[in-house]
């Protein structure tokens, strides 16, 4: 399939500039252009490759100013990251093969019904009572416990794990390795040192347009739910535990961490490894820079850096104080010398 | 199934205040209470709910000193935690579907014996000459290599891998995604740069009521064994290195990671996120606060914050300080202002 | 089998000091020694075990000086740590069961061809279009989505997860519930406050002698490749973002996490924990220190602490500094009442 640089600015509304017959057939980095390949510009540290990129066409947005003359057709859009992605979506849509039907071995539980369009990987395991909505594929070697259910067109990519009793919305997206509903960590500890466990009967309740990353861990709540609320965006490799709640559209980078019954407002951004402390509430709109700990609630709109977090502006400030930490016992010093001679 | 506050007073030692033949059916946080449902109050954060708690009946302590009606029925009792874990027990276990039998399709290598009341899920692998104790629950698509011992009651949850030659003791928990004895990190430089990879020989050993977390990797040790011992527990995503031992009852937060041949003493308390560095001896009952970092051996008792980790009380004192640096900046400056003018 | 002091000295080029006809035929730690046991000596901090080994023979460097005398065998050779990597090779060839053939049921697409000495487990999935090198062993349960390129020799562990499309090299081993091409964490923000996910079209490409731990995710790239260099040794639970590159030989222990798009160089060491934010390039052999955070690029032979990342001595002083720091303020006290009296 090939596309000329006048279809794709009817399909995004853009502006071409250059020779707009040229064609592409596939995406590029602009770093790695070659011809017959689109790329975009979007990150003003890349501009520099735009003058020697091969792609045939790029994306730029509409208050670009060359400094040198660009011999790839140009297509200005108002966001050329967005535009991509849109473009990304039609490509993929016509490329994909989308799997359906029901592989053999696998095991569905007597009385769950496949739903139409539905996708049912080789080594899948379904258990009883569980509902599946139109649609839904659920990759080979993925589990699904006893009466959960599955919302319309969302994806359980292969081998991931979801407990009994678990609700996920529509047009989910779980990747493999991730677990939904383990226990969460609940222990009473005895006179003796030993720990009691504290059953788990909760369940995790997942909102529609939720994306779960790879060998991500999201524990059961003990009593109720632990909630992720419409279109959160969670990546690879964190720990949500027990009887947590996070608002709509927080995006969560990288091995962060949130502890027992904290609850996250919406559209919060939290940076790769931070740490959240149990039954805090972090408010909505907060941006916690990567690494921080927040061991107390935030205000609306806080920008936290550090542990504990402190505003970004000031973890700055404490930064470059540090660093001048050194001269500032030598100045003491020379002020204590300073004194000590006046003295006598 | 319905209990009355007096049954369930009666079944936990407790003392009723209200309507003893109010009955309730499930379980509720106390600030999702509904008629029906039994609630407990532990943390006095949540005091303020008791008042408005539709539940019809709260479990509280002994102390527990109403400020105004509570139109809940209470029940009183030494530890509410305490006692709402082993409700929860009680409930659980009457309520539980416990799977037993071996599904199919599964694979079970030739000559292992499955044991009475023992669960094998399908596709669950289990090789040869492993021994398995009297009702071991073994999950769907669950891994275990040859020559294991899983010790009588041992439920090992749906995906969880058991690399070969690991023993694990009576009644753990192993959840989802947890991986028990895949190789340790161990690499000899070579004069070129790269690395000769150094076998990992050994196993890995686990007491009895041990829980490990989703996701969670114990790696085997080169020679001999990793060690963790009986009643320990382990949250989410956590890192086990090679050759670590791990004493009795010690608890670790999700996150957490311990490097190679660190021995962690009996009864510690480790916070979320922590990382402990390798051949290090951590002493039994040492506290880790979340995010901190141990690169040195620590006494009985310690309670640590910070990395390098610091006891607590020293952190927050540090934290202050840290606070009005700035301050001292400015102070600083005005003394040598001070000192010039009087000079001149 | 048995081997004696004298063939063994032979066979790693060592010289023997006592007893060379006493024979062994299996490792101990030094610490855990048993008679017929070989142990080595590499960490000085272990050399007071030498003299109380039960292990008929140890290994230690030409330079060790026993303060007393010893009554195990000793082979001195050039790097004791290096030789036990090559004897337990050597061991391990000798005593594995390396399991060939296909084992059912597993899912193998068709077209795709089972090469000589391969090893295909139960319940594992081969989609279509694959190619596998000669001798790959692909565990139980592992999936290897459609299209991917697995090298000779390569072993794939029980459950570890290649989504579609990815390349990876000749004799790599990836360890149970690595993800290996899932997507990257892509979104564009929209305004209503949701997020747009970008596809993610690219693959991830894993050159040869690659290891990549337990539960480690690597994510495809957006476009071209997410690259991970020949001999590159990456340990458990580790994120590897979307587009990053790591460079040859360059090792990371245990939780560390790259974010998109940075490029680490060659021969880096990286230690437990450690976060790279995206988009920077991290020097050839730069040297990072457990969880410390890097946010701007570093220079060839860096060796980094902290976070933000200072150098290693840098951050020593400043932990020296930080516990004066109580000191230095009861110092600006002091003066500044000193200044006060002087003043009256």
């Amino acid at each position: 399939m090939e596309f000329t640089a006048n279809s794709i600015a009817a399909l995004v509304n853009g502006v071409v500039e250059g020779d707009g017959n040229v064609a592409v057939n596939t995406f590029a980095k602009i770093e790695e252009g070659k011809p017959g390949a689109i790329s975009f510009l979007a990150n003003p540290k890349y501009t520099h490759y735009i003058y020697d990129t091969k792609s045939s066409i790029v994306l730029v947005s509409k208050d670009f100013a060359a400094e040198r003359p660009v011999s790839a057709t140009l297509i200005r859009v108002d966001n050329p990251y967005d535009t991509v992605a849109r473009l990304l979506q039609i490509y993929e849509q016509a490329m994909a093969q989308v799997p359906t039907g029901v592989e053999q071995p696998s095991y569905v539980a007597e009385g769950v019904e496949i739903p139409e369009e539905a996708y049912v990987g080789a080594f899948a395991y379904i258990g009883a009572g569980c509902g599946l909505g139109k649609g839904v594929k659920i990759y080979p070697q993925a589990y699904i416990g006893h009466n959960c259910q599955i919302g319309e067109g969302t994806i359980i990519y292969p081998g991931a794990k979801i407990y009994h009793g678990c609700k996920i919305g529509k047009n989910c997206i779980i990747h493999s390795g991730a677990v939904i509903g383990a226990d969460g960590f609940g222990f009473a500890p005895q006179p003796d040192g030993s720990f009691e466990k504290i059953p788990q009967l909760g369940i995790v309740e997942i909102g529609d347009n939720v994306e779960i990353g790879a060998n991500t861990a999201i524990d059961r709540s003990v009593m109720g739910a632990t909630r992720i609320a419409n279109g959160v965006k969670l990546d690879n490799l964190i720990q949500i535990a027990h009887n947590v709640e996070i608002g709509e559209n927080t995006a969560m980078a990288a091995q962060g961490g949130v502890a027992g019954s904290a609850k996250i407002g919406k559209q919060c951004m939290i940076g790769g490894q931070v740490g959240i402390a149990g039954h805090i509430t972090v408010a909505d709109g907060t941006q916690l820079g990567a690494q921080c700990g927040i061991n107390r609630g935030t205000k609306p709109g806080d920008k936290l850096l550090g542990t504990p977090g402190i505003p970004v502006m000031e973890f700055a400030k404490q930064t470059v104080r540090l660093k001048r930490l050194g001269d500032l016992f030598d100045r003491v010093d020379s002020i204590e010398k300073e004194l000590n001679n006046r003295k006598s």
